[in-house]
């Protein structure tokens, strides 16, 4: 066993603070990751307060990985020592049902096990993420890293990346397609930088004009500002996919006007509240929603290798690990452009002090 | 002007009478039907209540129209008389729009010409359906009818049939899928039947056993009884496909629990509130929602002639024009199996009462 500094939280009221935990010996098929970077997601808070499910005890977030290999179990190939290598939101999976056999572990019909939070296949504890200093990991849930790519910014592709990377590909959408990106935050920001890599004619659709520069510098052709009437009126039968960020209970009604005959609403963020649908808004042009979860971890290298190539990265705040409370709290202001990284390699030691 | 009796409202409170209507003389390109037999939709009395919107006075319903060609204008090459054909929503488009040009005429961005209560091309009036003894159309609007085919039992096929055919060809449904088909009735009975034709495993998804022995006969292999707690549970992950026919509120997450990764949930029914959707029902196995209406003229006459391939037809009870107004009071108790037909030809004349 090894020990290591992380931060993480001893209840569910959403407060971090400085743990000592314990990593797993490394296994014959293990990489030990010495961590660099933490992306921060708005899963990790959910999480920590229990909101979207079980929270054990203590638990350390994180499942936006970025570090450098530290050493490798002897039957370990694909990784060595000084790679630099990310861990996304799965640790392991049942390796067996069909979902995993065809690449598709996110959807492991046993349940994948998560960076965070879930039963070890060994049974004696729950994994703990990315808010430490160091993580043991199988090799075949270990991604590469492109040499060209910043590596705190690498962070937020393995998870807010992957998640929009995913139904991208999966939904077809394909150079000349006109896209809309609902929602501007971790998530849409990545929407934006994808479609418009791959070809697509980029709306972001805004409630007002505060994001407009943004929006353009990622590569959106056009802001549609949802609140303008007539601009929302004459933008009806307008986009071939619209890719749905928002977290938070909006009108699918009114956007599903948006969609050309046969086009697609791909919903991504997890709301609390169920959202009201009528049958009459898909019916009339064939009009599909559909769901989409992260993304394996084959997907995942494709979408980091084609990062590489067109070097992509996330738009990041890069923040200490004293920081981390207050980032959670301007995280839920959606107070950041457009992801939190916690420096950890650099911040996190035994004197580490996360105020509140 | 030809003059032909009809049965139809002169008001919106859903009741039928004896009417005489005027049909436009038949022009280069129309085809003029002496109608045999009509079938009754659910839509029909929407529209004659003015439920789904506009219902221009006097409303004729009627698009499940199968006859005789009686005459044919001069540059009509598809048909001769004598020919058995077939009417269905549409009568015509604006053949310009790029759904036209793609064959998906029911998705017709200028919006479609409905085969009743749509203006008239020429705008002198608005189209009358096939509760009639004639009917004259566009022959681009006309559907060849398979010789083998009873043709009372045919004619839901043109409305009825077609609204399962194209999402189950569309969304791709293929032989060895396990198909769902939530609500059997008029639609939902058609949906059995086309997909059982196609190779799949359909199970018939009903409240009660009361169905079980037409469910079979249809094709089923199984009968899921959904208010059975237990065996609801225990066809988690069960299906490809469902095919929800329900035109009345229902618990749309409840559903998507018996979809496997992937899987497509098609709505077909019109449903007058909303639906509750939770994104978590759809984000976790990759779900799709999708819409469909009806189908286009080429993809109809496909179906047709699949159904003459393998001798498919409705179930049906052949009903006199008199009784026009008790088949509507019987549909709206699903007290029919599966679809009223109107014996137009035989029963309907200058002497007709339509009782209420």
């Amino acid at each position: 066993m090894q020990k290591v500094f992380a931060i993480g939280a001893k209840d569910h009221k959403g407060h971090l603070e400085l743990l000592e935990i314990e990593r797993r010996p490394v296994g014959a098929n293990d990489v030990q990751i010495k961590v660099k970077y933490c992306g921060m997601c708005h899963s990790d808070l959910h999480h920590c307060k229990a909101e979207w499910g079980n929270c054990p005890l203590p638990s350390v977030p994180g499942h936006e990985v970025i570090g450098h290999v530290q050493a490798v179990g002897p039957n370990v190939t694909k990784f060595k020592v000084g790679d630099a290598v990310g861990v996304g939101c799965f640790v392991n999976s049942c390796r067996e049902c069909p979902e995993c056999k065809d690449e598709l572990i996110q959807y492991c019909a046993k349940g994948v096990t998560g960076t965070y939070g879930s039963p070890q296949s060994d049974g004696t504890s729950h994994t703990k993420g990315g808010y430490s200093q160091g993580i043991v990991v199988d090799q075949n849930y270990v991604l590469k890293i492109p040499g060209n790519l910043d590596l705190a910014a690498a962070a937020p592709l393995l998870c807010a990346g992957i998640t929009l990377w995913s139904p991208i590909r999966h939904y077809g959408v394909k150079a000349g397609d006109k896209v809309a990106v609902l929602g501007l935050g971790g998530l849409g920001h990545m929407g934006v930088k994808f479609a418009a890599a791959l070809g697509c004619e980029v709306t972001v659709l805004s409630r007002s004009a505060s994001k407009n520069d943004e929006a353009f510098k990622l590569g959106a052709k056009k802001v549609l500002i949802t609140t303008n009437e007539n601009a929302f009126k004459a933008a009806n039968r307008s986009f071939d996919y619209i890719l749905d960020t928002v977290s938070a209970k909006h009108d699918l009604g009114a956007y599903l006007t948006l969609l050309k005959t046969d086009g697609t609403l791909v919903i991504v963020g997890g709301v609390p509240e169920p959202l009201e649908l009528r049958t009459f808004s898909l019916i009339p042009r064939r009009l599909k929603i559909g769901g989409s979860l992260v993304g394996g971890i084959k997907e995942t290298q494709e979408m980091l290798d084609f990062c590489g190539e067109k070097n992509i990265t996330a738009d990041i705040e890069l923040v200490p690990a004293s920081y981390a409370n207050k980032a959670w709290e301007r995280m839920l202001k959606s107070d950041v452009k457009f992801r939190f990284v916690l420096d950890i390699e650099k911040t996190l030691s035994k004197d580490t002090v996360v105020d509140a």
